[in-house]
C-alpha cells in the first residue's frame, strides 16, 4: 500500500519539475527534490486525504507542497550544520555555494505556499494556517537544536520537545492538512495530527538509535556520528538519566573532549551505553511513542487506519 | 502626510513585537525590525488601502507583513553579500552567526504569510497569491544580481529587469495588496501595481546615483562602494553604452582589476563617468521611470493620488 502511494507521488513529482529563470535557481530546486528520500510527508498527506474519505489524486499538489517545504528545511539545515552530503549526494551549498543554497531554500518555502494557494481545495485558509504554525515550530525546533549544542546538559524532556518541534509536528501537519483537503471533521483532523506528532517523535528516536546501532552501509552515515559531533540525542539523555555520578562525569568528558582521539571517545561512550542498557531503553522509548500514536487511532472514530499501522511498522523496522 | 503614515506604522510596530521561544530567534527578528529604515513598503501598503477607499488602520497588519517580508530579504541578502553593517548597525549574521541569521529570515518569511492569514481582510487569497508571486520574483532578482557579478557585461535592459524583480515588484505588490484589502477594482489595483514597479525602478536607480554622487555622511555608505565592488549598476551600464571602444576597455579593466589600488580604480572610473556625463544620464533615467509612474496615475480613474506624487518627490529628493 505505502509503496504504491510513494510511487504515485514520485510520478506526480516527475511531471511537476520546477521551471523558471535564472536556471541556476530552478535547477537547484529540482536537484534537491530529485535526490530522493522516503517521501514520508507526501505519503502521510495522501493518507490523511484518503482516511477522511477523499481522493488521493486531488491531494497530490498538497502532498507535493509538503515535500517541497520539507526539502526547504533540509537545504537550510544542511548549511547550518555544515553537512557535506545528504543521501549520498553533495548538499546544495557544497555543489553550488551558500548564497545559492540560501536562495533556493527561500524560493522553496515560498513555492510550498504558492502550490497550496493555486489549488482549489476546500479549507485552503485553514490548511495554510496549519502550515505556517508548523513552519514556525520547525524553525523554533532548529534553533533549540543549535542552542543545545552549546549546553552541557539538556535533559530528556527538553530533547523530546525539541524533536517534537523540529521533526514531529510536520508529520502531524501533513496528515491533518491531507484530511482537511477532504473536509475532515475536527475530531478526525486533530486525531491524525496527534498521531503524526507521536509517530514523528518515535521516528526521530529511531534515527538516534540507528546512528549508534544501525548498519552504516544501509544508513549511509558514519556509525556513532551523533556521539562524535557531541549531539545530545535521546540515547545520550537516557544514558545521563541512568548513569551514576562517575558515569555522568565520564559522559560529559567524552561529549566535550573534541580534541581527544575520535575512536577512543566513540568506544568509551558505546561501552557505557552497553553497561547502562541504552540500546534497549532507546527502543523502549521509541515503542512508547508508537503505541501512544496507535492508541489515539483506536480511541477515535476513525476505522480505516490500517495504512497508518503499516506506516508505523515501516518506520519501526526500517534500517535506514 | 507620508511622515504621519510612517509614524502610524512605527506605533503599530512598537506594539507588535515578536514574542516566542527560543528567545534568540525572536530577539533576532525584533532586532532587524527595530533598526529602522524608510518604511516605504508599509507606507505604500497603507496608501494603497486609502486610495481604494479603505481605512488605513485596518490595513496595518498587512502593512506590517510587507515590512516583515522585506526585512526577511534584507537578513538573507546581507548573508549572501557578506555585508557587515546595515543602517549603521551590525548585520544579523555578524551580531549572531550565519545559522541564526538564516533561521531568523526563514521565520520572518513564514511570519509574513502568517500575519496575513490571521487577518480578516477581504481578498485574502488574492493578496497571498500576489505576495507569493512577488516573493518568487524577488528571489529570481537576487539570483540574477549574483549571476551578474560573474559576468563581464550585463547591459542596461537586463540590469533594469534585475532591479525590477529584486526591488521594484515588492513596491508594486504593497500598493496592490493594500488596495485589494479595501476591495479595489482590478483597474485600480493593477494601476497601483504598475505605478509601484516603475517607482521602484526609479528608486533603485537613485540608489545607484547616490552611491556615486551622494553624501557618504548621509547615505552611511562608502562613496563609490558599488564601483569598488564591481557592481554593474545603472550608471555602469549607461557608461558602457556611451563609451567608445577604448573607454569600454578601460571600464572593463577597472571593474575587474580587483588587485589594483582601490583609490585609483575609483578615481579613474569617476573621471570617465564625468567625461561621459553619467551623473546627468543617471538622473534622466530615474526621471523617465518616475514620469512613467506618474503617467499611469494620470491616465487612470484614480483621482486621490496626491500622496503618491508626494512619495515620488520624497524618493526623488532623498539624500540617503
Amino acid at each position: 500500500m505505502l509503496e504504491s502511494i510513494k510511487e504515485k507521488y514520485e510520478q506526480y513529482l516527475s511531471g511537476n519539475h520546477f521551471a523558471g529563470k535564472p536556471e541556476k535557481l530552478y535547477d537547484s530546486m529540482n536537484y534537491i527534490m530529485s535526490i530522493g528520500g522516503k517521501r514520508i510527508r507526501p505519503i502521510l498527506t495522501l493518507l490523511g486525504a484518503k482516511i477522511a474519505g477523499g481522493e488521493m489524486d486531488k491531494a497530490l499538489p498538497l502532498a507535493h507542497a509538503m515535500e517541497v517545504f520539507h526539502n526547504f528545511t533540509l537545504v537550510h539545515d544542511d548549511i547550518m550544520d555544515e553537512a557535506p552530503t545528504r543521501r549520498g549526494k553533495s548538499t546544495l551549498h557544497i555543489k553550488e555555494n551558500t548564497a545559492t543554497a540560501i536562495l533556493t531554500g527561500d524560493n522553496m518555502v515560498i513555492a510550498s505556499f504558492d502550490i497550496i494557494l493555486q489549488t482549489e481545495l476546500p479549507n485552503k485558509i485553514q490548511i495554510l494556517k496549519t502550515l505556517t504554525q508548523t513552519a514556525k515550530e520547525v524553525c523554533e525546533g532548529q534553533q533549540m537544536d543549535m542552542d543545545f549544542e552549546k549546553m552541557t546538559h539538556v535533559g530528556l524532556e527538553q530533547y523530546i520537545e525539541m524533536i517534537r518541534l523540529k521533526t514531529a509536528v510536520l508529520l502531524g501537519c501533513c496528515l491533518k492538512c491531507g484530511s482537511l483537503s477532504a473536509d475532515a471533521s475536527l475530531e478526525i483532523s486533530e486525531t491524525l495530527y496527534d498521531f503524526g506528532v507521536n509517530t514523528g517523535i518515535a521516528f526521530q528516536i529511531m534515527d538516534d538509535y540507528l546512528d549508534c546501532y544501525g548498519n552504516p552501509e544501509l544508513t549511509g552515515k558514519q556509525l556513532g556520528g551523533d556521539i562524535l559531533s557531541a549531539k545530545k540525542t535521546a540515547l545520550y539523555n537516557l544514558a545521563w538519566d541512568k548513569a551514576d555520578t562517575e558515569q555522568r562525569q565520564n559522559l560529559s568528558e567524552w561529549f566535550n573532549k573534541t580534541q581527544t582521539n575520535e575512536g577512543e571517545r566513540l568506544q568509551h561512550t558505546m561501552q557505557l551505553f552497553e553497561e547502562l542498557g541504552i540500546a534497549r531503553s532507546g527502543k523502549d522509548l521509541m515503542e512508547l511513542y508508537f503505541s501512544k500514536a496507535k492508541d489515539l487511532l483506536e480511541k477515535s472514530t476513525i476505522t480505516n487506519y490500517q495504512p497508518l499501522l503499516e506506516m508505523i511498522n515501516f518506520l519501526r523496522s526500517r534500517e535506514k
